[in-house]
């Protein structure tokens, strides 16, 4: 049951930003195709796009403050190909963002569509850059992140 | 309870098959490891590479019988990063090899070492080359996926 | 010479399209600067960028006209690297428009830069999609070419 | 003129190394052939393979003389293409060694065919790996590089 108010309480990490992928010849295989791989790539630009909308540049966060964001797990399921020419939308939901890792909820589709050609889950780990080791999110690196 | 004499029938689709990957600067990132979506590529090469030693090439499957397979479903955990120069095994373990799919478990370790740098379960489909839509896979075909 | 008025003539096969390219982790490699061959990659949706905004999709002529474009010849100086998170402009400047084959002139700069981090002299050739054999670019789809 | 007994003295710069390199979905294209910018990787795969012959390990070379080689300038003619599953091997013959640069031309071919599909001529400069400027090739470097 909803609560009375709850939708104007917004859920910082709920928030869906989506960010636009053209397919080229470098994206597709000789089945004519998306190459499956691609879609890390396209996952990986948009989570990118979502941290620079919150003034993150990961260059910097890696000079400045010696932190990468690194994959630990991936849960993938491809439902149904891209081609040559598509211009594709990808999809950033945050969740779970404490500690020394997060999980993100992504889905890649068609502009404008409907049906999610591929579903992701991805855990990240925020780790120090040099020892690889985890690194709790700082306050102010998840103010950033949730401000998108 | 395990039956007598279990343990010298061979499960053909238990035996596992490697291939040697060699990391080079193509496969690295500005972090010094490894790129993540590279290591999908090193998958597919071990996969190609098991089809390849019992007969199946995949141009010609494609060529001559229409058949593809697709990666419809993936779960990847990382454990710890490869570096450039690193000399990787990857192995294959199909199991499930039944209908028109079947499970691939899948790990990438240093050569020699025991501990897997990544584990992954991948469900592969066989479709049609042409309509994208499920084929069984033929006793002949499953034959040769099996001789490995 | 130079003849009287020349340079009052526009010539549309030299004015110049660019297009933004962001660098990701993936253009990223182990030297901490951008992989040597994507740049390629970078050239190549700059050319396709190019062709659409002229109304030419590449999926659609090679499904209705069977003809592609394929890279025959590259000549590449690279000058200086580029690094993750850089916002870079990919120019693509045609010449040579006759036959089947013609000549692209590129340039990759960082965003609002005068100086080009690559340049690049790349040669066209236009080709059946079946047999791959050359194909004489046709004056109406050479009309698309020139109206960008 | 050529001396007496000049056949027999081997010159370590024209000697013919090559690496064999099978073509995976990974490096096609909805085109049914290598993707343009895949030959780079072979190119440069070769060229690590006979760095190694020589005994040297460009991580090592990196982390423990702060050196490392880029591309500077290459020509590629790209002659016909390769397709998926096909085998073949890279040449690297290494010319001109002096100074902080060098020259490597290099073919691909289908293994043990006589037509090159791609030929190339690379330049390439050692460089400080900090501040990407150039470093005169030590004598010991120099002799690891000609002994393969």
């Amino acid at each position: 049951m909803k609560r009375v108010g709850e939708s104007r309480i917004p859920n910082p990490q709920s928030r869906l930003f989506t960010w636009p992928v053209r397919v080229y010849w470098e994206d597709t295989d000789a089945g004519g195709v998306v190459y499956h791989a691609r879609y890390l790539h396209f996952l990986e630009r948009a989570r990118s796009e979502w941290l620079r909308a919150g003034g993150i540049g990961q260059a910097t966060l890696r000079a400045e403050r010696r932190i990468v964001f690194v994959v630990h797990r991936m849960e993938l399921q491809f439902n149904r190909p891209a081609r040559l020419d598509d211009l594709l939308e990808v999809s950033v939901a945050p969740t779970d963002l404490r500690g020394a890792s997060f999980f993100v909820n992504q889905e890649v589709r068609h502009a404008g569509a409907a049906d999610a050609l591929l579903e992701a889950r991805v855990r990240i780990a925020c780790v120090d850059s040099d020892t690889l080791r985890p690194r709790p999110i700082s306050p102010d690196l998840l103010r950033e992140m949730t401000t998108t």
